[in-house]
């Protein structure tokens, strides 16, 4: 099974595919979209609606993982977040893949442990879990393969929940 | 010139579209794009960038003008105005059509005369701008037709101070 983790945001999106049983996951291909501030935000979100549509087509994962991001922070970042949030999972429809949110204390939990691991825990896992020698570039994909990770960990069981419930 | 006015939202996305020297604007064609509240977001913003997309491509505005959307009100319902907003931002720069915000204080200033003009006012000055019979319909176009008749009246001023900077 192949997972596109999606870590949304519009000056840097970053995506992180990994592959494999849930034992044994393996890194494909990871990187961010990055778009500039000084441009449109209207244009920034064709770049990331664009870039991210292209590595799906290359890609073909078989499910995306999407951070479900809350307005909690900066309220000028989260409109950007929220917006580039909505083209994310247009890309990912419009694709027809699967798509599942997970807050950032799932991902947390699922990677690390703990709902409250700090960035330098999650990326310490995300290295020994993907078996990197080093930990994961750009440093932006740590948060995308986490997502990745913590989906490849839940989707057999979300599927057997769901396969006996529908 | 034809100005299309989008107020984004998930469950209601108003269009409206004018045409028309900005002394007497007329309307030319005004919808909702609805979804079902019960669809994953991810379905919902793709039916919505589909449906905008197909009004752009068959109406063929000069202008679009949207909503710039706030995070003061209902979070939950903020996350989905976001995203939408987003998608709406796509859908016109894919489309590669011009693109200005409005807060809604400036939609009510420009049309009503008041930046703290409520929603009757709003709907009575649309009704009286637009020489209509009766109030647009349906009663979610209001705003958008705001949007078309603010950028309508601002969008002269607005190209004279780009062309003397640029």
């Amino acid at each position: 099974m192949r997972v596109l983790g999606v870590d949304p945001g519009l000056s840097r999106c970053g995506v992180g595919l990994i592959e494999g049983p849930p034992a044994r996951p393996s890194l494909v291909r990871a990187g961010v979209i990055t778009t500039a501030p000084d441009q449109p935000i209207a244009q920034r979100l064709q770049r990331v609606h664009a870039e991210l549509s292209a590595f799906i087509a290359e890609t073909a994962p078989d499910a995306v993982a999407v951070e479900r991001v809350f307005f909690n922070a900066n309220v000028r970042t989260a409109m950007g977040v929220g917006q580039a949030a909505g083209v994310v999972l247009l890309c990912a429809a419009q694709a027809g893949i699967p798509i599942t949110e997970y807050t950032p204390t799932q991902v947390k939990s699922s990677v690390a442990g703990s709902g409250t691991a700090d960035k330098a825990q999650v990326t310490f896992m995300v290295r020994a879990l993907l078996r990197l020698s080093e930990p994961p570039r750009p440093a932006d994909t740590a948060d995308a393969l986490a997502l990745a990770l913590c989906h490849l960990t839940h989707a057999p069981l979300a599927g057997h929940i769901k396969g006996r419930t529908t």
